[in-house]
C-alpha cells in the first residue's frame, strides 16, 4: 500500500463496489485511522437482485465503520443501448458523474480506487493488444476533469489482498469487460508466466511504470538550445526520477557500455556544486559541468 | 517489403540461414534486380548433419542466383559452455563477428536480415514479459558497432512469405530461444488474439513502432528554452514523423479533446510560412506561429 499518496487530514471518497479489493482498501484506511472517508457506491443494476445485495452490503460496512455512505444507481444496460455506448463506457461516465458530484458536495481531495498490481498488468497487456495505446497502464495519480483519482494499491499483489480474510461480495468488483479481462487474468498471464519461466505480472507492471516515468520526465524541458542538460531544470525533478532522467540523457549522446554506476556518477555530478566538475565515461567520453549545464564531450 | 530502405547501387550482405524467411528475402531482392548482394551463411553446428545440409543448400542457392557466397562455422554449443554464455549470446557474437568481417571485406553498406512482423510481435511480448526493456521491438534500421543492420521484411506477415512457394530448409531459421519463442508464437499470441477477438500481431507491432518513433523524435531537441516548438528543428524531422511529433508537443500543453484533424492543422501551421499564422484549438487554446517558433496560448 502506497501511503505516500495519502494525508490523514484530507477528505477522500472511496469507491467501494463490495468486492474484495475495495473492501480491503477501505479496511486498510480505517485501521490506519483515516477518518475523513466517504464510502461511495455506484449501483450499475447489472447483476439483478445481487446488485441490491452488493449495495446493502456496502451500506452496512460503512455503518459498521461509522463512515458516511453515499450511493447512486442507474440502469446501465438500458442506458448504454439508448446512448449507443458500450456498457463499460456508459458505466464509467455514470460513475464519474456521481463521483464528481460527491467530490464537490464533500469538498473531497480525491477519489481512491482499489486497482492493484494484477489489474495493472492486465491493463497493460489489454492496451498493448488493442494497439494504439503503447505501453500504457493505470496511474497511481490521475485526473478525470476536476476529479483526482488515487490508486494506493497499484503496487499490491492480489494475494496480499486475499490473505486479509475480510467479508466481501463475490464478483461485485470490476464488471468491466468481464470476459476479456478475466481471460487475460486467468489464461493469458499464467501462460506467459509459464512460458517465460517466471511471474510476468511485476515485470509487465514495472515496464509500464518505467514508461510512465519517462513520459513524465520528457514533459519537462531539460535541455538548452545546444542540447546540454540545463541543471536548474534537472534538479527541479523529483529526486526519485534523477537517475532515469540522466539515463535518458546519456542514451541520446550515445555513450557506449553505460552501467548503472556511470549513471549514478553523472547524476551526482549534476546534482552537486562541489568539485570535481567532470568525470570520465566509456568510449573516451567525458561528462562536464559548468555554467549550470552538463554535457558530454569526446577526448 | 520496405523497399525504401534499399538502394540498388549499394552492396549488401544478406544473412541466409536457409529457412523460409531468409530465402524469401533473397529471392525478392534478386527478382528486383539487386545484384550487389553477398549471401552470408553462418553455420552454428547446432543441428548435427542438418547444419551441413543447411549450409550446402544456401551455397547451392547462391550459385543458382549467381551471387557470391560466404560462410563461417563455429561449434557454438561447446563455445557457449567454455565462455559461460548462453547459446543465443554466444551465437550472436560469433555471427556478428563474421558479418563485420564480411562487411569490411566487401565494403558493404549494410547487412540485411529477414525478421518479419510475427518476429516483431514476439520480440515485443518477450521483452515486455522480461521487464526492463519496455515496449521494445526490433528496428528496421539498427547499428551493431560499425555494422548497419536493415530489416526490410519487418512489416511483412509470415503468411505472405509462406505463400511464395519457394524451396527452403525446414527449421533452419531462428534457433534462438527456440522453446520460449516458439511457445510465444504458437500458444501465447494465438490465445491473446482469441481473447481480444482480433489478430493482435499488427497491433503489438504497431505499438512498438510508434514507441520507437516517439523515442526517435525525442532524440531531437525541438523546443526552445521557453518550451516553444523551434520550427527549423521541427521541419528538419522526416515528414512522416511530423504529425506524431506535433501530437507529442500538443499533449505536453495539454490541449483537451484533441482530434487528428487538429493535429493535422497545427502541423500545417508549423510547416508553412504563409498565413494564417494562428489557429484555434479546443478549450480556448490557440496555436501561434512567429519568429520561427510555434506555441500554444489560452484566450
Amino acid at each position: 500500500m502506497n501511503w505516500d499518496l495519502l494525508e490523514r487530514e484530507k477528505t477522500y471518497l472511496v469507491g467501494v463496489s463490495g468486492g474484495v479489493d475495495s473492501v480491503y482498501l477501505l479496511h486498510q484506511l480505517h485501521e490506519a485511522h483515516f477518518d475523513r472517508l466517504i464510502v461511495c457506491h455506484f449501483n450499475h443494476q447489472l447483476r439483478g437482485p445481487q446488485s441490491e445485495e452488493d449495495e446493502a452490503f456496502v451500506l452496512q460496512l460503512a455503518q459498521t465503520l461509522n463512515l458516511p455512505f453515499e450511493s447512486a444507481r442507474a440502469p446501465i444496460a438500458t442506458l448504454a443501448q439508448e446512448r449507443k455506448e458500450s456498457v463499460e463506457t456508459c458505466a464509467r461516465h455514470a460513475r464519474h458523474a456521481f463521483f464528481q458530484e460527491m467530490a464537490s458536495r464533500y469538498d473531497a481531495h480525491a477519489l481512491l480506487l482499489a486497482h492493484h498490481l494484477e489489474d495493472q498488468a492486465e491493463t497493460v497487456l489489454f492496451n498493448l493488444c488493442r494497439g494504439s495505446h503503447g505501453l500504457k497502464g493505470m496511474k497511481a495519480i490521475s485526473e478525470v476533469g476536476p476529479l483526482t483519482i488515487l490508486r494506493p494499491l497499484l503496487n499490491v499483489r492480489k494475494q496480499s489482498i486475499l490473505s486479509s480474510n475480510l467479508a466481501y461480495r463475490q464478483d461485485a468488483s470490476n464488471f468491466q469487460s468481464i470476459a476479456t479481462r478475466n481471460r487475460l487474468r486467468l489464461e493469458a498471464i499464467p501462460l506467459l508466466s509459464e512460458i517465460l519461466g517466471s511471474d510476468v505480472i511485476p515485470k509487465i507492471a514495472a515496464a509500464a511504470h518505467r514508461t510512465a516515468e519517462i513520459d513524465f520526465i520528457s514533459s519537462f524541458n531539460l535541455l538548452d538550445p545546444q542540447g546540454r542538460l540545463y541543471l536548474p531544470a534537472f534538479t527541479g525533478l523529483p529526486p526519485a526520477l534523477h537517475q532515469t532522467a540522466m539515463h535518458q540523457f546519456l542514451k541520446r549522446v550515445p555513450v557506449p557500455n553505460l552501467t548503472s554506476i556511470h549513471i549514478q556518477q553523472v547524476t551526482q555530478l549534476a546534482t552537486r556544486t562541489t568539485p570535481p566538475a567532470q568525470i570520465n565515461l566509456p568510449g573516451r567520453h567525458r561528462a562536464r559541468r559548468a555554467q549550470k549545464r552538463l554535457w558530454i564531450e569526446q577526448f
